[in-house]
């Protein structure tokens, strides 16, 4: 029984007696977030907000991780676990026969009730070269296990203009557009530039030296000289594709 | 004449067959943009992107800015000037008289045809303290003569959080939040936790020390634990409200 | 023979004239370190600031910490050991049995004559976020070997906040407040500006890209618009269970 | 009629039956905090948490800061203004001529009703420099100004370390210490390891090249090697002498 | 008498006679460089690269400027002065009458020899902003007193790509390009991936907040995907120009 | 069939008839470049440049790399991989038996038609010390592939400088100079104090410390004082040698 | 009557039996310093080190300063006040008529019986570029004052490095070198690497944009690749004639 | 045969006419560096500076290491490897068998004469913990080959600062003292304000989190209010030794 059927059943039995206000208020506070000790699964903001509940992996014990993906499954019908390693996958996957792992983008999704795509608009994942791929297929896998079609346009970095203006057109008539970059993260300041959607933009730490693990894709898309250009953090694929969700979703 | 009166004019002459199609396409181009020599007004992105020509004032002389507003005032309805001191504004005034400066957040107005507004869907502007007004101001005046309706939330930073709670409201039922604050930055976070929307957060520079210009405030929005919050530069109010006004308008 | 009763024993054996005051002084002198050569520990320290000796692991060799804490162990009852990887508990747990290891916080413990607790004051930790979880038992648990009541208070980031609200009497009543939190730090503001009580914030270098380490917690937290709020190193769990434990012990 | 005057007739007026619960809960309410638009005055926590309104200057414009300290006036005996310039201190004083400024610390006083100290605690400013008594002072009146008696060591940086050991029992005496220090900041570790009392350590901006406006200080704070310190922001002589006057008035 | 007719006459009067082979080298070794005390002019390193002597004005008091600029104008044709203020032009013309200010780029000219130019080859100088022409005019200028023609390509950065592929022959047919911007600088890359030749990349410190000063812009240029480019220092619009004048004479 | 060999046919039976316009159009913008999907790999900027297709491996998969040079190795003649470790260069090998490995400078080539040298003009890559080597052999193997001859002058740091002027001549005759140093790159200045063509600077990561993996030399070599002295990225030796080789095909 | 002479009549007091043991070392001890509540004036130190007491004004009010150093020079012959602007030079030759300002390096000179100087042994100051001058001046004065000889050599930077090896032979025979440079400091590892005596190194703030403020000269000198070079403080010329002065009087 | 008998040997060669001017000018030259290629071995810098030949390992291959040292070995009798891990080391002793390693410290000692000492005179390294050892015992170790006597005081850190006190004799009895501290750096200061001999700070990157690898300590040790303190780069044990070999060896 999932939380949101959960919840009906409650009401249910409040509006036909069988239990009284104290109780089933109780019992709706009780529904509302599992304590875990060292975890509080925090079931109502995933249902407040119309999305998968997300688990950030990193820094959690494999043992963590197993044990909340196992208790989000039980109210949940899709989840999503970012920036998790082999080994944690293995661990959930014990516990959650049908968890499926995107190894190079670190995520674990399970999906067991899809939910529904506008197709008439999608999100377009445009990203500058082949090495900022994990990131950019962080972002479009989460766009889309939240209910987004995505279209991608991947390796067209600024260096090879006329890559970008063959894609133009895609591009424009995306609804929203995630741009994901390394280095010097020019890219979304030329496609800011070309497009009347609003831009999400996801520096990542692709390159070396001076780009200190990041900081000059960052610095130079939060400087963008394009506006309708907003930044996330460094490597940041999923928060770029769960904010590109919103507006996406947004009528 | 201003620039769609322009195009339309041109259109019609050739419909009409007063010019031939070569004569056409080179005064559409040259309609396209104007070339000052030290700038190049681009009227056509303005077109394109529906909201009023905007002209970055830093770094300009008090002469270029004078020279670009007017000549942008013969072919556009609305023109925004951003970071703008008071000397250019000045300069502005003596040759459109109809401009308008917000002093604390250095903009210069010239709305003579004011972009109609949906009076169902509202941007909010939050902010943290009475110390970001500037940037807030600047924030909510660009989402305003770009055609949004815009609710001021303001004083509600976390010191305080019942504050906050008490428009949670009006927040909560705004089409996009942006979030203004200086120091941690913290608001963002918070209120990106309690709201379904966008969330666009403006770190600014107001404090002192490890605040290092604004860069506490940055760090702070770009690593936010809500999801749904993407950032733009350090006092940036003109792009915050920008991609908000995107983001509104979107059907 | 604790450092204590050493110390009892020489001041008894020169009131009953057994030693004479030269030797008296020596002998008070030669207890006050141990030098190790390599090491001086600071017997004297231990005593006057009334809490356990400790030993910063990191950096030292295996045979370091074992001879160290080994000697410590013949003057002190209760001793810790801070940022010790398991080799190195190895190592001490051959010359103490009786050593415990906390694996996720990398903590030694001897503890042999409990200290007394007031069960009337305790010290809330509270965090943000699961993966800060090593951090905040360092703390946590620093505080309860030097000899006070500890509530945990885990997960409860500002992401979701009613987790919080949730929590908030138990925050108030705590008598000091320490708080875990990495990516922004916001938690530290936040319960900063609802409790009346002393806050000690420990950012923690959970989080990844422009997080730098922790550096966005550091400066966030140093930030807080919050006053009352005052901060320690990045995952320095150890110094704000220790900073805690002087101010619980006020009366 | 102060804030608390004003409850407490509102509590009698209920009891009295003179009003009845709605209204009495409204204008609980309304009492809270008063909203200027621009700011919102938040009465509550000033009473809740025992100490004076504090106004942060910086920033406001100073009719802004006229207007808020106007209004605080009028439900509170005590106020504060941080970080006020000369210009701003003059306008509060022509709608508080009984205002005071402290004007190398910046700070602005209302005192009317003078809270009560206990004169058998105090807390220590330890200073490390004659060039860092702006900020020491900011401190040591903060906590002044919150019913606390405290005692100035000036002038001891360790470069002349006998000038901080002639005033040892002046330190080891008090109940809460205030380090603060500019340059390199070492005070703090010496005093940290010289005391058994929780210490508060400020950096200050003072020096110059790679103090990086007080990153030095900063740091080295941050990294003592003595337990028991705590840090706040660089030149945030307010936030230590407020937690300090937290500690200072546990019981 | 010129520097390089100096040499020629002591040459001559060597060769017939008048002077002996020791007194030869004397007076060779003293017309190498003049020695102020507080300068020491290098005559023979201008002779030997073939560009004008150039004095770094800023930090240099006025009268210093003025008489190291006297100097050399006794010894050479050609003299630029960089990054100097009105005080320090005006101390010049009193002593060089036909000394020229170029008051936005700071530069001064002495310009009486002008040296010849190539009019088949020019160097491009292509900038993203109004807001950067006295950094790429500095560029321009420093190019043109160097003996080469230039080419000037303004306000073309990639907020409005077409405006930038209006110029592309130009900026194509080039035989160095110089690359000036701001913010994130990204008109570098852009430029870079559409010549062959030679982008020298100038980041300014135009914009704000995050840039830092022109950081942004700098590691941008420097974490360029385009090969060939490579960059100077921040606003260092005179190393361009003296860079990508030794390339275009280069046979 | 190379690329080049390719474009000729097309254009062949188009003028022989056998193709139409539309097709020959199709066929010549598909020859542009190849779609792998995750990479669209540029035929036409090789060719239009006139070097070897380059790839940069850091960040792609194992599969990608050999994937994108066995398909370049198709219409190319030779192809340059940069930043490839072991393994990469494995899976190359498997595929392209031909590749040769660079294992220090992590370089992998396909050499079938080497580019012709201009055996009177030489570009010299002038290191500081041994543990540079890597880096500057990465310089100078990249320029020989692009069609240069090379003079290596290695571990000439100035901290013994007779051991640069021993080699000054080369230096001085060289047509371009690449200068690669770390710790605190003092050569490029010195280098660029003595010659009269453009040098390339390469800062290194070479050091520990407050090297800052290459920032210290990064930024010494910016702030030169020597003009004519332009940047490449913190261990770029490829861009050094790229940059080099275009100005040293200048005519 | 100087602090020694002081304590000389002091000890013969005693020794003469005018005043008894308990009054002598009160004495003794209230002239070991001063305090004048702001400042504590540490006479002993100042006798223990040979060297003028040393008063740095920056940060201090133009009151404190005078009173510091009129005090000062009731018991010492000689005081050196540093980074002094005008305003308190002006106070302190109020009551001290003799002082004497050095302007440009802002120093104040009280110097009534000159420190006699080894007349075989001297400090050579090299001085990178005339722009650097006020900080070398700090230098050599500081040096002076406290009884050195001091060579100047400047203007010497490795741009033209034939200037420096004119001077070799001075540098050489110098028993202690000090080398101030700014931009990217070279100048101290060439010197380092050509010198057999200690190099004291002083990083300026000269140079713009990527120099950061002196941090690319910092950088430079700590990563020098010539041992026996030791680093002090940006700007920190008085920190380098100190500790060349130390050095040179060791015997 | 050793550098200096070589040289002996050509000058005697010449004096008895065996050989003629021109070949031993080329002896000369030749004996003055060994070019390996990938090194030039400067002997003569060795022999003009009176220490053994040093080698830098990191960032060589084992093979260049071995080779260099190896060749250093025919030419000196004292030789030093720094920074050399347990692999350089086994490759070394492999072609030199009476090479010695200093695992902790990572030095390489080949010392077949060792140089004379001068008992009188003695540096002492002055150490903050234990965790800093591998660092000071680089220093002592570098100071002992260079022909010192060195005092090693360690684990005297000022958190306990009367462990510091207990040696002040020995310290201030030094002729040059080394302090190596890393977290706050705090030592430097406190010993530079004890000692009137020249102090080389040592910042060591020992602590975690905001000590930032060692700038925390680097930042202190360069800020410090005491005089008589340079800095060498963070962990640069080697550094700090040589520096204070060449001091004490100062007559």
């Amino acid at each position: 029984m999932t939380y949101e059927e959960n919840l009906l059943a409650l009401l249910e039995s409040y509006k036909a007696g069988t239990i009284d206000a104290k109780t089933a208020l109780e019992k709706l506070h009780a529904a509302d977030y599992t304590d875990l000790g060292f975890a509080k699964l925090d079931h109502n903001r995933s249902l407040r907000q119309g999305f998968p509940e997300v688990v950030y992996c990193e820094g959690k014990t494999v043992e963590q991780v197993a044990a909340i993906m196992e208790k989000l499954a039980q109210v949940h019908n899709n989840i999503l676990g970012t920036r998790a390693d082999a080994d944690k996958f293995a661990a959930v996957q014990k516990v959650l026969p049908d968890a499926v792992y995107h190894k190079n983008s670190r995520l674990i999704f399970v999906e067991r009730k899809p939910l529904p795509k506008d197709d008439k608009r999608y999100i377009a994942v445009v990203t500058a070269g082949t090495s900022d791929l994990p990131i950019s297929e962080e972002a479009a896998l989460t766009a889309e296990i939240m209910g987004n079609q995505v279209e991608r346009v991947y390796d067209v970095g600024v260096a090879g203009i006329h890559r970008l203006f063959d894609k133009l057109d895609l591009i424009r008539n995306a609804n929203v557009v995630i741009v994901v970059a390394g280095m010097e993260g020019a890219l979304a300041s030329v496609v800011g530039g070309l497009v009347e959607r609003p831009v999400i933009a996801v520096p990542t730490s692709v390159g070396y030296g001076a780009n200190f693990q990041g900081l000059s894709a960052l610095l130079g898309m939060l400087n963008s000289c394009s506006a309708g250009v907003a930044v996330v953090n460094i490597d940041n694929g999923f928060g770029a594709g769960r904010m590109a969700s919103i507006i996406n979703h947004m009528r």
